[in-house]
């Protein structure tokens, strides 16, 4: 990992060291802001209509009023600074409610603090992942559905992964999984393909939603119905699905294997190849 | 509310518009980081003591090594610098993982980053809030005993507080009252004062802690044991506690009147008598 170049920030693009909030900022105080994570492919960003309504919605979900239509100029202009405009690269879009004297409730009239960046991404050949994974209880908050930077619980879990040297920690709640520290969960069962729905328990991917598209174009069955804690045994494939994971063959769950050295599941292996045709 | 004079910020004492840190700072990206409010009357930190353990606990909880010991001559010199030595002032203490490239598990071996300010606070007599609360549903995580800055949940539950032009949000989960959106929670029923027991749903206020003690010296029956919420309107008496809050009396319930005008419950009233002598 390493820092960009350059930062946009509020309207200006500086060098990463010179990229400086005040304390006062509302990201920093309360966690009070969201993010958006897209990734340039061969020149376009991938799915950004879909990412950029999706944190419209998000900011409308908190109260935080900012245009993201206004953003897209700003990219291309912070591209363009950090030379990356036709190169494949990962940008990260965060929208805080603002600076303000701290207090919980929404101040009036501040004005949002916005603040990109764009590193050069080559995403990897996505059949190359065989993901172990560890599971543990979902006790974040109760509205995944919202991207927020006040993602301590993420952090957490996500750690607990990195300690048992896995790629992910996937979750469950009230005996059911919901989804990854910072990627959606895809099971099969005798060819069907399981998913959480996207109510308020998991963050709606734009990754997550392309597959379920991809499962009915190929005449998937998809069910986004979750899948019991006890019925773990009984699955036949296991995926991960996220902006740069793409998607994830899980080879291992806790100490259950599900497949051996570059072994795939056959379904998993068809969304793949489907996947890669669409950039 | 306004911004204070000066900020103390990694070891340098600035003025607040100057108090500016980097926005790969993990507090600003991902909310990872602590804090601690407490407020000084008549010279000396109440409870000072308590509320520095609870940060080095929580500390702890999430893995940031760091001692707080260290921050004792700090806040000497921060309220020196801000001309508040022996003046009645609020302090509060933010501490983050660090700066560091986004990823979302722990970067190894970087510095945590501290922030703290003190404003002028002179804490109203506690017997003249007589407060209205509006009850929600608690969606915040369940890990409630670690003071993070990830508070979004806590600001959106507030926010509606403020929106009902109400004093807190009080919340329940499975059932039962846990606390309020940045106070803890106590009922009153038949001579019993009951409190949401300590554990991973609610911050064991430090407030709450000299309160249950003060119930046992005073020889009033205190029991951890949750409200149900179908309890609610069989209650004699409703207060929050906080660090700033004190304890404040509730008066209303959404639309249950506990209270006209100026009249409090004797329960109530006698916990404040005893809490003013301790300062």
């Amino acid at each position: 990992m390493s820092y960009p170049d350059k930062v946009y920030l509020n309207g200006s693009i500086v060098n990463s060291g010179d990229a400086k909030i005040s304390v006062f900022d509302r990201g920093f105080i309360f966690g009070d802001g969201l993010y958006e994570v897209m990734v340039q492919i061969n020149g376009r960003f991938f799915y950004e209509k879909e990412h950029l309504a999706r944190l419209q919605s998000g900011l409308q979900k908190i109260n935080i009023e900012f245009c993201v239509s206004s953003l897209k100029n700003e990219i291309i202009g912070l591209l363009k600074a950090a030379a990356l405009s036709d190169k494949d690269c990962l940008l990260y879009i965060q929208i805080t409610r603002g600076v303000a004297p701290r207090q919980h409730s929404f101040p009036a009239h501040i004005k949002p603090t916005v603040m990109m960046y764009a590193v050069p991404k080559v995403l990897p050949e996505i059949n190359t992942i065989n993901a172990h994974v560890i599971t543990r209880n979902d006790f974040r908050w109760s509205r995944c559905d919202i991207k927020m930077t006040s993602l301590l619980g993420n952090v957490m879990l996500n750690e607990e992964a990195m300690q048992y040297e896995c790629f992910e920690t996937i979750l469950h709640r009230n005996g059911v999984f919901t989804e990854a520290s910072h990627s959606n969960l895809f099971f099969v069962k005798n060819g069907v393909v399981y998913t959480h729905p996207a109510d308020e328990y998991i963050l709606n991917g734009i990754t997550r939603i392309v597959v379920i598209e991809l499962c009915h174009s190929l005449g998937i069955e998809i069910k986004e119905i979750p899948l019991a804690t006890e019925e773990i045994n009984t699955i036949d494939e296991a995926f991960l699905t996220g902006t740069s994971t793409q998607i994830a063959a899980i080879q291992k769950i806790d100490n259950h294997l599900l497949f051996k050295g570059n072994e795939k599941g056959p379904v998993t292996q068809r969304l793949q190849e489907a996947f890669l045709k669409l950039k």
